[in-house]
């Protein structure tokens, strides 16, 4: 029998509770013994819980998972930072194998982790904490081995894509499809960390340190959301014969990398385009591969479940990559090389702004309070001194590259 | 040192050769030991072959390779089917260990070729033989593990969509693309295997049988190919607001399945409009991940290289899934079941044809010498019955299936 302790039964732990429940005969069959959930870390001993759980399998303290030497792997889904920081570390210093779908942990500590679980000889795996169910990171880890990896982008949040598919597809209004997103479960009811793109540039700190092998951190990337869009900007859009996603990208750069999440407007022709709703997608170029894409679910309890438990099989079955995954490159960060056009709107401009942006447009797209510049090609460091030179509050402006 | 026979030296066997000594170093960061070429089969001796190849290394005998003890992992790329068949059974009958990149022989030995190298605890891996680059097969085995498969499909064959986006994107006819795709190597001298279809069918024949664990033979899929198609239907196609491709599809359907090989109208906001020219793509589906799709090169020397080596690394590193992968479902064939709504487009017709085809017409499109009709929901077992009792020759219509 292989016994887990699971941290967390919210909404992808029930999932992995499910999957196991469910599965139990095929999964019997392809490890050769049981997979038992042994203990489950949560804050509420007495929440209904709507699942069929074995008489004091959940707990409240940690330390009892930790000791139980029965337990082999520890699964990490409770979505707190801080607490999950040290039951992994714990975890991992016990000589426990880790899974863990917690991207802000992963982006945080992900040299120290990947150090730690190294020098144990022990698993850490973080399927679940990009792109959802999509099983890319260990696809990433196993081109690493054949490819320099140029590249890497993705649309990595499934909440800012549904309300961009919603409104350049219904043309409603960014509030209104907030609030269906918020109705529906798309989004939290704080939607800061993903609106504001902190949720993808964590994803993107992950796929970009492991795709450029070194390490590239969340202050190094260059970071504007998509809390600001208008109406007026969706119908600019819209006539380009484009559509618009939010999108993290980093790519290797004369002696460094560029690292970015920013909306950017692309034809519909682009594969990006037909990425909708709460869908993700992450694509990759190496060498010898060329272009590879994976797309699939960005969220959702099953689907991350899933991901999470590809981890725990691989680790039952010996079958993922040892050693430290990460790569020692020293990477200079030429951010400040970034460059392309974009597209700019500033709500409520006065005459002296219109001045200065008619330096750097190809074209002026204008309606009473509201005037959108297209830019020829300039770098991003460029667009954003301006934006602050002139004081304009975030609220006031949106910006998003062109891709041509 | 891990020793390698590789059987085979023409397109994928030089880009296996040029991988490995160019990822020296790396590779044997990777697996700890030498990776070394020993002996590779040719049919002559004496060809040029643009490579720096040890003296003594190039054999036209088989036999020479079987009997060499140091050689554990052979790696067939001649793209021969019989001859294939004969290595890989003597290869896993002597105890080595079988990496394919060709599909004929996976297609049509699959079962045969499985339950060998289980018997014998061998690996006998085929990455390369679906959707060149696109690390898919892996995928899709471990995905196995925590979901039913629903429904497969996927563009798999680069020529078909080169000449279909070419003709789409450009207006020429399918003669003038289909001379440029063999002039630029994206078509062979004879095309037949390609644009009749057969190569997606074997693809399907291998992605089918895995996803529905259910043996489903060449002989189970309904085939169509893309020759006939005419710039009339491509004009009325784009009318749709829509484009066309060769798409493989199998799907659990009732107490079975059906599968199917046809040219699919797809509207230009669908996943597949945007996978265009050489570009493959593999779409499943699981009950647990939902909708997953990969995309990637096709073909081509170092993706299916480095397809093919991928599984080379898994063997080396064990780190692949044991035991046979093929399932034991009894699968009946539905296929007289699978129904939808068609674009049918006949040359020549005549006055006994147009009054047949009033029937099951939505709407009729019609010029000088073509008429073409699209269907109301209908069997396609009726359409084909349909065609055959009208006796048109296959050069003289096009069928496609409309994906609304």
């Amino acid at each position: 029998m292989v016994n887990i302790g699971l941290l967390g039964l919210g909404t992808v732990g029930t999932g992995i509770v499910e999957i196991i429940n469910n599965r139990k005969d095929q999964l019997k069959n392809i490890v050769g013994k049981d997979i038992n959930v042994k203990k489950i870390l949560v804050r509420n001993l007495n929440k209904e819980r709507g699942l069929d759980l074995e008489e004091g399998i959940l707990t409240t303290d940690f330390n009892e998972i930790l000791r139980d030497k029965e337990i082999s792997i520890i699964v990490e889904v409770t979505g707190d930072l801080e607490c999950s920081y040290e039951y992994i570390t714990e975890a991992l210093k016990a000589g426990k194998n880790v899974v863990t779908a917690n991207k802000a942990v992963v982006s945080k500590y992900f040299e120290e982790l990947s150090s730690l679980a190294s020098e144990k000889n022990l698993a850490f795996l973080y399927e679940g904490s990009v792109g959802g169910g999509i099983p890319v990171i260990k696809a990433l880890k196993e081109q690493l081995s054949l490819n320099e990896i140029l590249e890497v982008q993705g649309i990595l949040n499934g909440t800012c894509n549904y309300i961009l598919t919603r409104m350049i597809d219904e043309g409603k209004s960014y509030d209104e499809v907030l609030k269906i997103a918020q109705e529906l479960g798309y989004a939290e009811a704080d939607p800061t960390a993903d609106v504001e793109g902190h949720d993808t540039l964590r994803k993107l700190r992950i796929l970009a340190t492991l795709s450029l092998q070194g390490k590239i951190t969340e202050e190094d990337i260059i970071l504007n959301g998509i809390s600001s869009i208008k109406s007026f900007d969706i119908n600019n859009i819209k006539s380009m014969d484009s559509t618009i996603k939010l999108i993290g990208e980093a790519k290797v750069c004369e002696d460094g990398f560029t690292a970015v999440v920013q909306p950017v407007i692309v034809k519909n022709s682009n594969y990006f385009a037909n990425v909708n709703m709460a869908f993700n997608s992450v694509a990759f170029k190496g060498d010898n591969i060329g272009e590879l894409k994976f797309y699939g679910a960005g969220a959702g309890k099953l689907a991350t479940a899933n991901a999470v438990l590809s981890d725990v099989l691989d680790i039952i079955l010996d079958s993922y990559r040892k050693g430290n995954p990460l790569g020692e490159n020293n990477l200079k960060n030429n951010n400040d090389k970034l460059k392309g056009n974009y597209y700019l709107r500033i709500s409520t401009p006065n005459k002296d702004i219109i001045s200065v942006l008619r330096d750097i447009s190809n074209k002026i797209l204008s309606e009473e309070s509201n005037i959108a510049i297209i830019t020829e090609e300039v770098e991003i460091a460029k667009i954003n001194n301006l934006i602050s030179s002139l004081g304009i509050d975030k609220k006031d402006y949106f910006l998003a590259r062109i891709l041509l």
